[in-house]
């Protein structure tokens, strides 16, 4: 199940990244599920990557080697995590990279290892090891949809995004790519998503434009509240433009390309919500009037993760009882009950504290029934205001889950 | 569903507490949902409840009447939880109090009322009114078991248990029954809860052990991670006894009291675990070896809530990457991954942060589809150990709380 029709737009291609997509067959055979990126020397990469501390042996390996020299391959599996895999994991995500620098003749930690899949279990190295060379061959700047498909897991579509910002007069393409459906509920990154940009852009830029984007679109995302072992996020700068390089973040030349850089990390972690696993419903939750974000963070997300109010959701069910229950033990110390109000859409359901005057739970019934719904809660304290995006609880999310290993 | 066979045990009277059940019609017509308790002159009550900000209009008047005096009886509804309904509920609450005392000729603040049910409707009072004098003609001290039945909701069975203490020789009953499936994550107390002894116990010795006794049983238990508006749990000391009163928490004659009071609670809240929605497993996830209880508690409620750790145990599945990656996402900030290890009942199946050695898939599977599971993970860190218990999340759960209010 998927919330509404997701056409994936045409993914433009960014000059200076290359891709390749094989079968290897780590887990089903004939499924795309190993993805080469090319980066031409030169560009610069930024990365996130999960704050679980059971983070699996590739994040571990990219961290260093994005410590160490500029990146020019990102090697990525689906099918396996290679996660909870100990010193052995570590050591078969260094064999893939060392096998992926033989063949191009670089540096192994020029390569960054990503994987995503089954938790704990060793990863099938010679299987990997033995696709590589294919996917090599097929580099193409116009792989970016196959790459979206070659990076799924649970997923039921390829999600991608691609805008254009105009710089000096000069088009700029940024174009991304994501995966995730279940363990959604990232902290610092998604599960897998990979942003390039022909830009030039000075290194501690970029990595301060990819932590503010991804603050506010993947960090802004839950699923089933579970962090993954495998988030990472990369932002890639190739610098193939004339435009002189973007150095100072509040460059008043450079707003509408950040302006569009966030609003396509917002659009990649939307879609992550609405090919949630079993999602029917695509739901934000936006807390207006706080005293501070942390305060609207919280609010929103005991809301966003009740497993009663994601079954009301489920159910088409305007039970906003469960929503006051909800705001009630979220652990906001100032929060005074009697002054809250709900929306639900345009619709005022809670009024001061308890159900408004005017509502009529027909009416309630039939925004519930919508694909796409908004609830809003005003605190009445104070002026902060955030949102976070989330998906329903149904027969299906457990589904997927009771059944993933089998 | 439920976990296991559940009989419930012969419940002893208190001399002191006599109850009255009949069928209001609150909700379901002909369903028990009215239960007036009588308390005999002299007794002492302590009580705790919800910390939900969002709490119902019976909390609020409980606690209000608890302070001005001795209450004399417990008026509890269920099928409407009078909760998100303003001022209106707490006149409603207060109408039913003040008709209860007109019938018996006490004050109306003798009278504490209770509601639970359906969350955002106002209380139907006449209904209510209507029946209060019918429960009153049928007090009994009997009744322990028909109360257990009348404050049932979502619950598939009653629940409640009698023990006997010895005391300077003298047996010491305490009865107590509890009501609870969904929104359960107590903060204080259980959904309701209702013990009582003929012990004579000092007013503030009784707080105490009832603060005591939620702590390690109620405080202990999740199903849905939703804590309440209207949990309530009250202990009642009738002093119906020739033993001296307790009024020392450590006076060593009343140990054997002390511990099967807090055994009973324990018993308590295990029941409303065993019979939480949809539940087909019955979970005690145990943390040993934590630094302080915070650690230990943060990691074993992040696992008992972990959507996907919920569906894997529906499932059978020994996936224990999944309890992994809820460690791994918990907020213990010392954790050190490598020094953790994981038993699935007496099965070690984590050793230092990674599948043990001797770790076959198979064993796993063997305990995971028991009934009773027990999860221990050792954070090898320091000498605390605390224990929470749980249950799965199954198709069923998804179907009670997407159905529940139609």
């Amino acid at each position: 199940m998927a919330v509404g029709d997701y056409s994936l737009p045409p993914l433009s291609p960014v000059a200076g990244v290359r891709i390749g997509v094989t079968s290897a067959g780590v887990k089903t055979p004939g499924r795309k599920d190993l993805v080469i990126f090319e980066i031409a020397k030169g560009a610069k990469v930024a990365a996130v990557f999960t704050r679980n501390k059971f983070c699996a042996a590739p994040v571990h390996i990219a961290r260093r080697h994005l410590q160490q020299c500029a990146p020019e391959y990102l090697l990525i599996n689906t099918g396996n995590a290679n996660a909870g895999t100990g010193s052995r994991g570590l050591q078969a995500a260094l064999v893939c990279c060392q096998h992926v620098a033989n063949l191009v003749g670089c540096e192994y930690t020029a390569v960054l290892p990503f994987s995503t899949g089954v938790i704990g279990e060793l990863l099938p190295t010679d299987t990997i090891l033995g696709a590589t060379a294919d996917a090599l061959a097929q580099l193409d700047d116009n792989h970016w949809l196959k790459a979206a498909e070659g990076i799924m897991t649970t997923d039921t579509r390829p999600k991608g995004a691609s805008v254009t910002a105009v710089v000096s007069g000069e088009p700029i393409t940024i174009t991304g790519i994501c995966k995730g459906a279940g363990m959604i509920k990232p902290d610092m990154a998604t599960m897998l998503a990979y942003v390039a940009t022909n830009a030039s852009i000075a290194k501690e830029l970029l990595q301060q434009l990819i932590k503010q984007a991804v603050e506010l679109s993947f960090n802004r995302i839950t699923v089933d509240s579970d962090t993954s072992t495998n988030d990472a996020c990369l932002l890639i700068a190739t610098g193939r433009t004339n435009v002189a390089e973007y150095s100072q973040i509040d460059d008043p030349l450079w707003q509408p390309f950040r302006q569009a850089l966030n609003q396509l990390f917002l659009n990649l972690a939307q879609a992550i919500v609405r090919d949630a696993e079993g999602a029917t419903k695509f739901i934000e939750v936006r807390v207006i009037h706080a005293l501070t974000s942390a305060d609207a963070l919280e609010v929103a997300y005991t809301i966003a993760h009740s497993p009663l109010v994601k079954t009301a959701f489920f159910a088409s069910d305007p039970n906003w009882g469960r929503i006051l229950a909800a705001i009630g033990r979220s652990e906001v110390v100032a929060l005074d009950v009697n002054r809250v109000s709900v929306w639900l859409g345009k619709l005022c359901i809670v009024e001061n504290g308890e159900r408004a005057a005017d509502y009529e739970e027909q009416a309630g019934q039939q925004i519930m029934a919508e694909q796409e719904i908004t609830i809003c809660v005003d605190l009445s304290m104070g002026e902060i205001c955030e949102s976070v995006w989330t998906s329903d609880l149904s027969h299906e999310y457990v589904r997927i889950n009771a059944e993933y290993r089998t």
